[in-house]
């Protein structure tokens, strides 16, 4: 019997396979992107956007969190804590997420709203709960090699906000200071995944098993996409679901944020 | 039928209640303890329990990170993660844990036997586990109350640096730091973690469950001292446990601690 070549890939061509995955799947192909980003989205579609994607981004520090509860190693943890520490903020100036909630007040939505959750799509969810359950079970190479979406994040981020600055009222430095702030963070945080991921693979099944949770990453982000079109552009919106008119702001817009998340 | 009476307790019955568990099960009533404290253990006795105490200690902060992957309010979040920064500390200066390897230090060991967790008794490692585990599945009430025993803390950490520093020669401000961090870290934790559950047990059966952690949490801590006791007063040392001998430092004691966690 010949054995089969379970030889694992190089650095640089393991590194390719994880970059192509980005070219072939990542979200910035969506149409929903492209849509928003070219400026053709209604103002309900930005504002159902703002609210779905909240689900998304106020589960990373759980999902952090979750990896933390894992790591024995407490150097691992001091520099994974640093995620947390940029998405939560501290307890009066928040972080990430509290200027996510900027965002959702610039779009004429009640901050506390969406932080509430209330009208997020159940396939937001359910792809969310995917991926922080995915993190908490699975090997810790997958793990970290899911949060890899964020090599391909800065190119998204740097377009959206160009898109967004030349084709929204809405937009402005204060609006979109979660993307701005996103462009180094991610920088950061993807430079110590990445060598992670490229350290610890070294094995053909490994490399495949990263390969495969970038892939199911990616697989999180589009269904997301893929809900909102489905749910406001085509308009087949699901029971439950936020209606345009609900939760908007009863504040004038620049007013001060009170109880928000 | 008469149903019968599930009124919950007064918030100051209540309150009388958790502080009663304590008086009577927290472990600074136990014989390790009063042995320890009393200067009539012996080095070796000190160095067992310095190595499964790391093995509790390192992975607290597992546990508070586990606690945070399931807190949806990004405010409590942000108050639960200073635990995490307290034990932690950040990437260069490290926090309680590396303060624990200057007492491990400080007693002859070698900090990186001490943080690698081999020789720790399977007693303690099943305990601490329990602990993890119950933070990571219980109802976050639960979680929180079990957390109570830093009520009782404070005590015990006076009652141990006044009888370290009286009895022993490793003992001075840099070796009993953990300690005394611990003095001010521990009394901040507990009165958000009291008013927590106090205002959170708004049943009886909620005030069982919150007792019942807490009294679970006790044993953790006990059953720690008792695998501790048989193992090294006793002398009835398990297979693979840490042997005196084992582990000690080979640099001298004060100079620089190297590639420790």
């Amino acid at each position: 019997m010949k054995l089969a070549d379970h030889r694992p890939q190089s650095r640089a061509d393991f590194h390719d396979r994880l970059r192509r995955i980005g070219v072939e799947r990542y979200h910035d192909r969506h149409p929903f992107h492209k849509r928003l980003h070219g400026g053709e989205c209604s103002g309900d579609e930005v504002r159902a956007w703002v609210i779905n994607r909240w689900q998304y981004q106020s589960r990373i520090p759980m999902k952090d969190a979750a990896f933390m509860s894992r790591l024995e190693d407490p150097q691992l943890r001091r520099i994974w804590r640093s995620r947390i520490e940029d998405h939560d903020g501290g307890v009066d100036a928040g972080g990430g997420i509290r200027r996510w909630l900027a965002l959702a007040q610039a779009v004429g939505l009640d901050p506390d709203y969406v932080a509430s959750g209330v009208g997020v799509l159940p396939a937001t969810r359910f792809a969310v709960d995917a991926y922080v359950r995915f993190v908490r079970d699975m090997p810790l190479l997958d793990a970290v090699a899911a949060s890899l979406t964020e090599m391909f994040a800065p190119k998204i981020h740097a377009e959206r906000i160009e898109g967004l600055l030349k084709h929204y009222d809405f937009a402005d430095e204060t609006s979109l200071a979660y993307f701005r702030n996103r462009l180094t963070e991610a920088r950061k945080d993807v430079e110590f995944g990445l060598t992670y991921v490229l350290d610890h693979a070294d094995t053909l099944e490994k490399q495949d098993a990263a390969a495969a949770a970038l892939t199911f990453k990616t697989d999180v982000l589009w269904a997301q996409l893929d809900a909102l079109w489905n749910g406001y552009v085509e308009g087949r919106t699901p029971p439950g679901a936020w209606r345009p008119g609900e939760g908007m702001a009863r504040l004038q817009q620049g007013a001060d944020m009170v109880g928000v998340s």
